[in-house]
């Protein structure tokens, strides 16, 4: 009997990037190269899932070993991303169309989707295509955002180095603003990323420990934003330390419901100017009380600084993309490998799974008993879920000075089809 | 004939505090402690020169030698910093004469400054002590300053550190913005500090290398900024890689001299804002190119990531800090060691020494050649000037995830005077 030609797999790369994403990729591909007898090529969406509508697909088989080992040490999404929700079948059938069109010219029968909620749901949708379009298909949707807002897996990889990042960033800018508060600044304010979860503003709170004690205010999407309380709580800070720190998630809102950031800013010339929380913030300070500030806005530094990820992150970044094409492998569909806590002190993890049915379209939020009763700190138990998601070095090579991050060849695989305008 | 006792000395933070600074103060006191038939104990001010005037004295003798050694990987100002000028010595003669009476008091016959060139002034005036008061002092200027602009010293501790800072984050946050582009951000604009100096937004330019080329464009506060050349120039990298870097010195100013980041903001309520120059190149780029754009400001981050400080850096601050002890026991005054570049490649230096009448009050700008032609990048004469300067990881210890800075106990010495009043 003639053996079946093993399937080709397709993997992009969804949302917003992160430190880790590519090691997930590196795991895909690294654990797909071990199942040839299951799975054939890898193809990768250039641009996420554009790639797959336009038929822009990379053969991932050009790349050495070496390129796609060194890929779990480099930042960003190696394939390229993007920003594109597919809508509802009802809505566009004809992208879907497009997509078995696209999976038949090139015999795909996996598909492995490494993002975030939005990217869950497409996943979701391509993974009922043999039901609903009669392409057999197996769908596989790989965890990653920093914003840890997935439900049933523990976290999300891409969070815990974003995690670290600003732990270790609100630390060093502690120390540095309590040197200069005698004379000079007296309030630092760091804007963190996290529109509708605090989990990345929460990590600044594991800045201060008990043997390194930091005065720090953290500013929560969770809390409607209390000027008095918050002015309050600062000077309080300024009375007992002499300085202070806030950390402030980008989607604080006012009681009112609106985005702080959102103060109807204007230049000189009336144009509207699209400015960040932090200055908002560092005025409302100035305004109430005097002080002397400074701010940063982290932004893509904080998803993309692969030099001081999260060892435990990579290793379940990479752990996700393993199982997901080991699940694959059996034959798995519609499913979502997860990171199952099985204990906190000593840390210890687990790989399980979940159906994308309950993955997609579903935001977990900061439970309640994670933020203070005023409003402006973690708790214990926060602490406690945080602190093994920052641990561990796992430092990227260095060729003069510079973290070598790897730029893949990135080969276009030959086009079978006609043009497909998006 | 009976052994004079030896002198105790007084050593300083002075400015805006560094990823390395510290690092000089481990090199003080551990070379002091070698010392100890010449120099007595020593004596840090907290808080800076301020210290000094209030007679508010720290006995760096009650700290451990593993508590000083743990200096060397601290960010920040372990003693606490100042920004405060001594005035001329007819100008305020009153606090050279309290100064006087604390060192008296405190048999203080060594004066270590760690800072920039303002306090290169202030050491300069405490070095002629002798001549003006007839107060004998050797006094001892180190090097430190994250603008690298004192002059004489190949480079200043502090800097090189910024700088790999600024490169790593560049290159990491340009990887993430190309990964974006096709869809979603296409500019991403660093905000740097420097504000007469473009040394710091220059080490961005050293995050594109010949085999990870990206697009940078960089703002220095040497010229002017000529917005319709800029937006050529960003909409030129734009048609070529699809995206852009720009990195932005807070000290750009218009053709007219105005700071750019001085564009009169106001919010809703019609307060003036004080916001970075980032926001602002984000407004040009929006409204004369119409691209999605990113922008950060790393702020203190930058100038306190002790976690990715540069090796070199950090080797180097320790050796200012052990030469300054050095030549005040070769019986040295009015001077600063410095560092000598031997060679660019391999990359060789030796210590060497300037007197602090030429290096006070003069300003080390970026040489014309540094910058290309076009006013936006950096010459190659440029790149083997600073790559020298942020090689090496120097990386700090770690426990729970978090860098182990130390603090230190800062036991006051117990005061002798009456209070003096600032």
């Amino acid at each position: 009997m003639a053996k079946q030609k093993p399937k080709n797999a397709f993997y992009a790369q969804s949302g917003g990037v992160t430190a880790v994403i590519n090691a997930s990729a590196c795991g895909v591909l690294e654990t797909a190269r071990k199942y040839k007898h299951k799975i054939g090529k890898v193809y990768a969406g250039r641009n996420g899932i554009i790639g797959a509508l336009t038929e822009d697909l990379i053969d991932t088989g050009k790349e050495s070993a070496g390129a796609i080992k060194a890929l779990r040490h480099t930042p960003s999404g190696a394939f390229g991303s993007c920003r594109y929700k597919l809508k509802s079948l009802e809505a566009n059938k004809r992208e879907y169309e497009r997509l078995i069109e696209v999976f038949k010219a090139h015999d795909i029968g996996y598909f492995f989707y490494n993002g975030g909620g939005d990217s869950a749901d497409t996943c979701l949708k391509i993974s009922q295509l043999s039901e609903t379009m009669g392409y057999p298909i197996q769908a596989i949707h790989i965890p990653k955002t920093v914003d840890n807002d997935l439900p049933i897996t523990d976290n999300c990889p891409g969070f815990g180095s974003v995690a670290k990042y600003i732990a270790v960033s609100t630390r060093e800018a502690s120390f540095d603003v309590a040197s200069m508060a005698k004379t000079s600044t007296k309030v630092f304010i760091l804007e963190v990323m996290g529109r509708h979860a605090g989990w990345i503003a929460a990590a600044g709170g594991l800045a201060s420990t008990q043997d390194t004690e930091i005065p720090i205010v953290i500013l929560f999407p969770e809390v409607a934003f209390d000027q008095a309380k918050f002015l309050a709580k600062v000077d309080d800070n300024i009375k007992k330390y002499g300085y202070c720190t806030v950390v402030v998630s980008e989607g604080v809102k006012s009681p009112d419901g609106k985005f702080l950031a959102d103060q109807g800013l204007k230049d000189a010339f009336g144009h509207a100017q699209l400015g960040g929380v932090a200055p908002v913030v560092a005025a409302i300070i100035k305004e109430g009380l005097n002080l002397k500030y400074h701010w940063g806005v982290a932004d893509y530094l904080q998803r993309a600084a692969r030099h001081i990820a999260s060892k435990n992150d990579v290793e379940q970044a990479y752990a996700m993309g393993k199982a997901a094409v080991e699940l694959a492998a059996k034959g798995h569909n519609s499913v979502m490998p997860t990171v199952v806590r099985v204990s906190s002190k000593p840390y210890k993890w687990k790989v399980g799974q979940a159906p994308l049915n309950k993955v997609a379209n579903v935001e977990k939020m900061m439970p309640k008993d994670f933020i203070t009763d005023d409003g402006f700190g973690i708790t214990a138990k926060c602490r406690e879920y945080l602190e093994p998601l920052i641990q561990g070095e796992d430092y990227p090579p260095y060729k003069n000075g510079m973290p070598q991050y790897v730029r893949l060849k990135n080969l276009a695989v030959k086009k079978k089809l006609s043009e497909f305008k998006l």
